[in-house]
């Protein structure tokens, strides 16, 4: 049955689990000293069109926080929006690793930060001032929780507001291929071109089982990162077969062949919608997250037929988010707009 | 060619990757909540003959340090060996989760704590006076650090000195299952039967990719767990694989078979190195590591060939370590142990 | 010439300093085992009219923090007013000593949270749930960062909700005596019997040169704070000078007057404002701080004229921050007041 | 009575007290922006002949925890005497304040490390490897826990290791000015110019009340201090009262003056404990603790005559540590020699 809770519920995609196998002949060094994490960083540095430092690691979480403690001391201020997952749903994470940073949390309209807010929290910061925590770094997710995604300039202009105040610019790429996708933008252009510090580039949500990266684009950044994930416990042993999905993602475009079948889906969905007596998105769909209003009765109906979804109260009184994936059929998404008309019924009160 | 340098350098057990490969199929609900996930702990349970709670991690470090944070508040003492892995292997992961508890480092021959040292260490250990950090925990490796093992009833010993005193014991069973197989004991006799409060359940290094859990037999260490999991980046969004790897080690015994291959290798490799001449053992050849003392003209040799493992002088001069894994073929000990007499020559002096 | 910064600018009280010169009379044991010390936590028990635990410091920070430590896990959330001073003013030192917990500002009139406004938050705090920090405390402020002061009933009410939902409560009493004055209740009143977990009772800002003291109202919240104390680097060796100073301070009821007194200037202040033209007040004068508004031609005049005091625009463009002490002089006030109306002129305009 | 516990028991000097006396006439700046703190900073320049930074706090632990935290990384380790204050008096503040750095305990003769014996540590600290934590200081107390002193060329060979390895060099202070009267040596001689980075300048042992700073010889590591002060809840409000206390501490050269004193009542006690048949020293006595051994017949008659210590088993089965004062009378240290000489009977045995 159709499954729209999270692209988290997606499995592997085939590519990526034969790449587990064939990672698995013969011993292999630990630790990442093995031929695949080697040729890994040489990769990412041609797809991101530079030098940069990578340190693969299992879980978005993991890459996020470690790229924010390598920005941010002890007494550190995080500047993100309020519904950014570091602030919400990492239980505290970036807390413990940071040894103890205080997240700022923001408002902005369609899950964005904007470089005229940042300009203005920041002028009365504090920093400077030992009584509070000191300005440190900016979060900006991509594609945000909302399911829209920065522009490259929209992120310039909020580097350039990072760097006059000394704060290092991390971008949790969770959805990283689905945003790009939607800029049509490269790679370089999306995070180093435009000021990203550090990214937590994602990979799990998109086809692997659980592989993630923390590329850093400002090489002092990287010092202390090996000895960060090792003490995090996310050192992996058998390394290779967390850069063997890795490599496998990036192989001819792996990634953003996922990314834009599961963005394509997205958009599916989110036409459909609008011709759904009754429905409306909350926010635009630019990646693959659809937060969409559905009347009461539509949603218990579509429930009751068995499609998956969450309701999304934080999102509105009637909100629902569907995630769509990279294996998201087109069958299921028609399925679940042709419920959703059928249970709506006809449109007969056009003035609504 | 022939790698003996850790256990960590096999690759995966082919039932652990086909595992991963049927878990693909189909949507799965994210973080835990999953099929493979709710059966996995009912398993544990029964493997275990007793309520556990169990929580799947990817790495040791992980699986050991929130057994300890689960234990032992920031103000705590954790005694262990002062060659375990969690003192000298873990960049201080143990004081990251802890939030700063002390590990207080105690000598033992090969690589063992005894029961009536850690009874006068602990008469003497500030229990009660703010000034000192309090006792909180012991851990023990199983198998140790040294190749050997710990019986139940040494074990049980150490057990009866921590309630003593209030103190958690903890179980590093990176080697769990080499362990167990030497004991020919159930994993309940080698645990919680013998007073083990919390089992860091290693099983990586025994086939698996990436796969460990957290076994907690005293219930109420387990209220905190799920977030300190989730705050340290350690839990999967897609938990099946890690549960899946699992679920198909502990099935049909799977995971004893493994071991005991990896253990019936390093017997194989102790009792051919004794023929050697100039060789010898350091500690007791108890599990899947040979602590042997070689020679430097027979280990350089033995290197220029191609065999790899480490010398390790922290054991001797003229140490080295050599493991075995599932996956260690007969012929390649046998490889070995042809160029070390070889290498070695007629044993001349039979005196010595 | 005046100053009304702030009450940490005044000095000590007569009493306080006598108090010390006499505690320093031949040995004394260390770190809390001396004769004074002993007899204080008695003396607190029979101030408070119950059994408490007292915990001698020298800074509110310190106070505070040692007591939400105490009722916050690492993955803890404290719920706080936006104002509150550990949110802004202590630099993470409840991150710091919380092991990364996170502080939930609200916002809130005057200064002060509502019992309603925290059910709402606490109704959709994700308790229970492993992503999200886990809700462990209430933070109020007494008097607030506002100079208002919580009602007895309003505390209970907001205890009332932090019960439910299984919460600590905490009071930051900076200026506790100054509250107390101004509601004409007990101390038990104020604090336990209207719920309070534990108290930062503030006396520093009221006479006292360094000393504050952690009193806990629930017996198993102080097992660890001794512990926590020392490692914060906050048990004092020589620990007599602090707790003499709190024994004056409790002296013959020492600590009320001195508020009464500093209540008074307040209340002199306000009631003068009101016929200053131009000017008004922002908050309720409730204890010993004025917030004022007052056009930038009189802030200025007077500034120029040589009274001390704080622009305070996080209350507003044209607000002010007035703190009398124990030790203002009536004539200071008179002459702040007289130098104010004679710079806003005569109200020509009654309209404005 | 004569109580030779600790000088922790003695009060304050009279200075010491007046200075307060006089600090609080008017109103002053809070948080040390006040007159007596902004003139301290040069005075410490002129003692120490050199530009450095100077943050008061009010406790050793404060002191010594903030210079650890400025020059350790959490993931950092701190090589430190065995018995250092730091690592067994200090409740893990150390692992607090750094974030969870690692202590390394080490054995060393009366106290005291060496240069040597830290070379050969150093050499083999993993520097480098991601698995372990990385050398980041070297500890050193002044006078040591053992009542001994570091030559300057003691130090100055430790701060070539140091340099060597990229180690941070801090010196615990505690009794900083004992081991300056006995060196007679300067300030600068003791510290910076022997390669101290960082100094807990101790003064609440040697006549305050509660006063020590943070002396910070490179002012690259001053930078994160404030903060760190403040964030540990070390920043008096009050400050010139600490501020104040330092002042006249320094004036005219009190501190050696009252470090004199205690030291010489050390040297009288341990020439007369010589003289008593059965006692013995089991350190040099360099500063004003004594470390002795005195049969058990000798040690209860001493506590029944009511003179205060305490017994030491830490240094031997009859060891007991007696500790002078600035306050020490020189008549208390005659009654105890002539109590001992009168209990341990005629040196009959004079062959022992």
């Amino acid at each position: 049955m159709a499954n729209f809770c999270s692209d988290n519920v997606a499995g592997a995609a085939p590519e990526i689990l034969q790449a587990l196998v064939e990672a698995n002949a013969g011993p292999a060094a630990a630790y990442g000293e093995d031929a695949i994490t080697d040729r890994l960083e040489s990769r990412f540095c041609e797809v991101f069109e530079t030098d940069c430092k990578v340190f693969p690691v299992a879980t978005g979480t993991a890459a996020n926080v470690l790229c924010l403690a390598a920005m941010t001391p002890p007494f550190g201020a995080i500047y993100c929006h309020r519904d950014a997952h570091i602030n919400v749903d990492e239980c505290g994470a970036p807390e413990l690793y940071t040894g103890g940073a205080k997240l700022v949390p923001l408002p902005g309209e369609d899950g964005r930060l904007t470089a005229g807010q940042l300009s203005e929290v920041l002028a009365d910061s504090g920093a400077g001032v030992v009584h509070h925590v000191q300005p440190a770094a900016i979060s900006l997710t991509q594609a945000t929780e909302a399911g829209t995604v920065y522009r490259p300039a929209d992120v310039a202009a909020i580097a350039e507001v990072a760097r006059a105040h000394g704060l290092g610019l991390h971008m949790d790429g969770a959805r990283f291929a689905n945003a790009l996708d939607f800029l049509a933008a490269s790679p370089a252009e999306a995070t180093w071109k435009a000021g990203v510090d550090a990214l937590a580039f994602g990979a799990t949500k998109n086809g692997c089982l659980c592989a993630e990266a923390v590329v850093v684009f400002k090489p002092e950044l990287a010092a202390t990162l090996g000895y960060r994930r090792k003490r995090g416990g996310h050192l992996f042993s058998k390394m290779r077969f967390l850069s063997a999905q890795l490599e496998a993602y990036l192989k001819d475009g792996l990634w953003l062949s996922l990314a834009r079948h599961a963005n394509a889906m997205a958009g599916t969905m989110a036409t459909g919608l609008s011709t759904v007596p009754g429905a409306g998105l909350v926010h635009p769909v630019e990646a693959n997250e659809i937060f969409a209003r559905l009347p009461r009765s539509l949603r218990e109906g579509l429930h009751a037929r068995g499609f998956e979804f969450y309701d999304w109260p934080a999102a509105g009184a009637d909100a629902v988010r569907l995630v769509t994936a990279f294996d998201t059929r087109p069958e299921d998404v028609e399925a679940f707009l042709a419920a959703a008309r059928e249970l709506a019924g006809p449109a007969v009160a056009e003035s609504a």
